[in-house]
């Protein structure tokens, strides 16, 4: 049996980016510092881990049934914005005003991973389509090429339940430098230039 | 009150290196992927932070009175290695051949943060030296300004208590190339040339 400090190391390289030599540091670290702050993260993991759940209606992390966005009345039924994660969903929901709804795929298709629509919730969302409140489905999945496909197909979903799909603008970055824009991106917007005012 | 999932990036930032995006992959990677190895590192965390205290002999973290190390007798009790901390102490013991007893300042001499000797529990040491036993003194505190300091103030202890000090080489690194390497090294490398065989 190894000893409580080496459980412990072993134990903090679940964490993603962790490998053995930043498990010891971190290890150190709280023993040696912080271990008020330890206890109470071990408090609140373990709590997390049985407590977060997926929320009904958008399949984001929740702790209640119905996430606190999800029941929020004041919020506008009439938008929802599909992102592949939760990560992504909290990224548009601090950078940008929309006041929207979202819905979390928890993915994105990938018959070669065996992700099909059933393991996105598209049934559900279907359904959700289907009731009328939603009238435009704001399609914020990765632009990668699995994430490309997953838009399309949530394209056509949006358009056999007469709802409006719309996808996210792709261009060059705010503030970034023409000459180190990748040449996909540099190509696509230079195809989709606007008009000046 | 903010929700569980908040909570849980929040707590995560009392890490080493840990920011509030790292805090979020981390949280949303264990409740993604690693629920099972989350709740496992709370449980192992909270006991650890709770459990682990100090070896009434050599000061390094242990969750019984003296450590298996101290508690060792077939180890050396002639030999004490002196390091700053517990990292330095496993670094030395997993890459050296190594087979004394070791004290662990956790902390160097340091007056304008208020670490002197009793800090570093160098009473305790002095005590050690004087019992009899130790015959070398390894003085491996860190090759600073500090741990200099502190390495001639451990060596005029070990000194007084008839103790011989003994300190680590310092020269170019093993792999290194001497382009690379800082001059202080460089120049004290030189000084200290021996004769080859």
């Amino acid at each position: 049996m190894s000893s409580l400090l080496e459980q412990l190391i072993e134990a903090l390289r679940v964490l993603p980016g962790v490998g053995q030599k930043s498990a010891q540091r971190m290890a150190y670290h709280l023993l040696e510092r912080e271990r008020g702050g330890g206890e109470r993260l071990a408090e609140i993991m373990k709590e997390a881990m049985a407590m977060i759940g997926h929320c009904a209606r958008c399949r984001d992390f929740s702790e209640t049934d119905v996430c606190p966005t999800c029941a929020n009345s004041s919020r506008d039924h009439a938008e929802l914005c599909v992102v592949e994660n939760p990560a992504d969903r909290l990224a548009i929901e601090q950078a940008t005003g929309y006041r929207g709804l979202y819905f979390v795929l928890q993915g994105r298709l990938s018959p070669l991973d065996g992700i099909g629509p059933a393991e996105l919730g598209l049934d559900q969302l279907v359904t959700r389509l289907g009731e009328g409140e939603v009238r435009e489905l704001i399609i914020a999945t990765n632009p990668t090429v699995e994430g490309e496909a997953t838009a399309h197909y949530l394209a056509q979903l949006a358009r056999q339940a007469n709802v409006r799909p719309s996808r996210l603008a792709h261009g060059v970055p705010l503030g970034g430098e023409l000459e180190y824009v990748d040449r996909g991106t540099l190509s696509h917007a230079f195809g989709s230039r606007s008009e000046m005012a």
